[in-house]
């Protein structure tokens, strides 16, 4: 059965990546690293490198608009520098992981975060960004972003840009999942990892945070980026929590809320 | 243990088929899938191939009428053409998948499902017709016939067929268990495949959409089909639910509510 | 890890046995069969010939009244005919599978019960009786004894013994667990087997049911037995119904409720 | 994926210890265990020998106050002895095994503990200690110490030191998790062991509890203690309890409730 743990089926030819940076952006609080990793992948154009699928994800496949089924899986993609950079951070290929799902148990994440640690040294990866949400249960005006990492190097390093560290914000329960587990496993792969996490309410997907994290991960990666897609999707948010809090208030009558979130999710 | 993972017992033995087509019909929404696979056995008179055992299904017995103990399995039936055909569909042979469950765990069905291609794969299957229903969440008087598929090719043939790919009434979260499953895993094995879902209620046994289902079947098959079984079935359910919205009208009390419902599984 | 699976360990050396018949007594509905094999065991003196133990049952051991602990475990007894007979039944020796828990998960009771018959198969064992209570749902006064097997000579053999077959009254959702589990693989092992299910509320620890189940079972095996024991026990269960029932008519205020429950288990 | 079961990650080099005695306090009913273990080491300042990862354990970084990510795991200290003793306790080095989880399964218990009395028997270990709370549902003004061992010599040891053993108060379900499961084990390994089980109410985090668990245990292993940390600790939950106790009295209202909850855990 081992063939189910951790499958990988390659869409492009890979080429050779200079020092390539692994980013995580799989879905947790908020949606924020999805969303993160996502708009990056689309505004950078990275290129489609494989699929992987495992039995710890739901027994499942999606259907397209056009009718075609695939099967739930988490996506790789990568991205190729144009010029060198004397900046080891701009200087570096980059590796996507993004996807759907994260593994559906304990051990299923182990296995998963294990398995893609293996091949992302196979590929040359000693560093590593995870995106994620911090959920603070309340809404939000500013979003800082927090942050963890392996070594007292990158905090310092990620301090710099203004990413919080060790403030009682931090999440005590420490981080759960993927984001969490790819850095924890790191060590034992000789990589180093930070994970970012844009504060954000925990309600609803958070483009704003998304945007906040993203400010701070392409401005260490020497990436310009374009943010419309992110404030259209942010501005269509923003009209649902403005309504829904009118419906608390009693503003309006909610008979208008099962309509509402549909547009949520 | 891996004996455990997935058993073959064979029951008789099958004769070299020509080009398997393989048709599940497992449990699932309104059991369409099962009714109709097994409908469509019992018409043609498949024959009964093996059993396949597993510690993915529930630890269990059923008795007979004759007080005779079967371990929960799922069961492969055959058949074989008697005459030669131009068209590719109505020159295969067939093999069916049918049982009273589906794998308990995510990892179960996973297993089971790539096991039961890596057996299809030896028999020749190339290509998979997959049954189930679709739950609209309401009742339904008239019942389309959707489809997703694993190849763009054969979403045209079935759409040829009148089956309904792509709508907005697809299943947006995808399609849940060993239907979805077999097909996410074919491409795997060099295989193409077919979802076909009946749209039912959800609410109950649903022969009548077991019956939409079949028609695209067998039209593409080439079988001729006697649906008066079903057609009983259908009625029965019926009666039942034509009953149960009187009680819910108010127009017959429901102290028949509990007798009528011993009628439905 | 294999080792976590199914361990067995010794406690005694088991003489070389006659055609053994495996008599297996888990904890179930009413406990019926847990009682049955157990009071067997006591009246007859078989001997503790082994423990099994395995990561499938709960991770805790049992602390004795002398403050020693162990292991939570299912156990082997074996009792060695003093004289040969005729009746292949009465001329058989006995291996009894007792226990305080079955396997936790629907995979843990399955490759319990395999590595079981793996075992039973090897200390000679053809032949299967599985003890268990069959729950009814409501208050009985005379307990028949159901049967199910796993061939049609079985089926006869314990008919003409007073068991009740393939009646309406018959479990239609099957046996669950070691008592249908064990049957449901026998064939596979070569193996015959019966399962005898005493009726019973459901509601309590049932010695009555445990009696009718032994009264079939030692006339087959051409065993006396004395039930004083078993009709102690059912005394008090008695004893605690019917002030029960006082309690729900009202005839008796219910605080003693608390402390009647405790003598139930 | 073998690895994943079980990862010793070493510390430090571990010097060849001298009939070295296994001391686990893992988190359960009061953290009793966790906090003597803990407190022990800290006073005789053991030294950090390893770290145990495994996907038996939540999948799961926590966050340091400077930033840095740990994956979740059970740690492994070390003491050795200045002076040689006569007395066998006296004489022992000592191995704690201390963490934040226990193993998340029923499987993942028995992996864990088994793989761990592997190492303990690699490094020596003849002899255990199970540290925990015995959960009483009732507020406790002493603290008695309850056992249970694997060996009547160990229990006789232990009254001799003032532990209750075989007392009708004592767990009749047994002792759950890696208490238990490592005395349970033990005889495979032949080992011996001890569980020492501290009364407590079961509603707070019990330092009192894990006193009197101490002053059994350093009495046994020769070693003087200071207590002043856990008498702290012990005032400070005296507040909290009394303080709940009078906003139960009505004494004082309870809009203090959720601020006196943080100091809890």
């Amino acid at each position: 059965m081992d063939e189910l743990e951790f499958m990988v089926s390659n869409v492009a030819e890979v080429p050779r990546l200079h020092r390539p940076v692994l980013i995580e952006g799989l879905p947790g609080v908020g949606n924020v690293g999805k969303l993160a990793a996502e708009h990056l992948i689309r505004e950078i154009d990275a290129a489609h490198a494989s699929n992987i699928y495992s039995k710890h994800f739901p027994p499942q496949v999606v259907v397209g608009d056009d009718g075609l089924t695939e099967l739930v899986c988490n996506r790789l993609y990568y991205f190729k520098r144009e010029e060198r950079s004397d900046d080891p951070w701009v200087d570096s290929d980059l590796i996507f992981l993004v996807g759907d799902y994260q593994g559906l148990t304990p051990e299923g994440q182990y296995t998963l975060c294990y398995e893609m640690l293996l091949l992302a040294k196979e590929m040359g990866v000693e560093k590593i960004f995870t995106l994620g949400g911090y959920g603070l249960g309340q809404l939000v005006e500013d979003r800082r972003v927090l942050g963890a990492a392996t070594s007292l190097g990158l905090v310092d390093e990620m301090k710099n840009r203004g990413v919080i560290f060790g403030d009682g914000d931090q999440p005590s329960s420490g981080i759960v999942g993927a984001s969490g587990l790819l850095l924890g496993l790191a060590p034992s792969f000789s990589m180093e990892g930070v994970c970012l996490m844009g504060e954000t309410s925990g309600y609803f997907v958070d483009p704003k945070s998304a945007r906040a994290v993203l400010e701070v991960l392409t401005s260490v990666l020497g990436i310009g980026m374009d943010y419309s897609d992110l404030e259209l999707r942010a501005k269509e948010i923003d009209q649902i929590t403005s309504k829904l809090r009118e419906i608390e208030d009693g503003s309006i009558p909610d008979m208008g809320k099962e309509d509402t979130f549909r547009y949520i999710g």
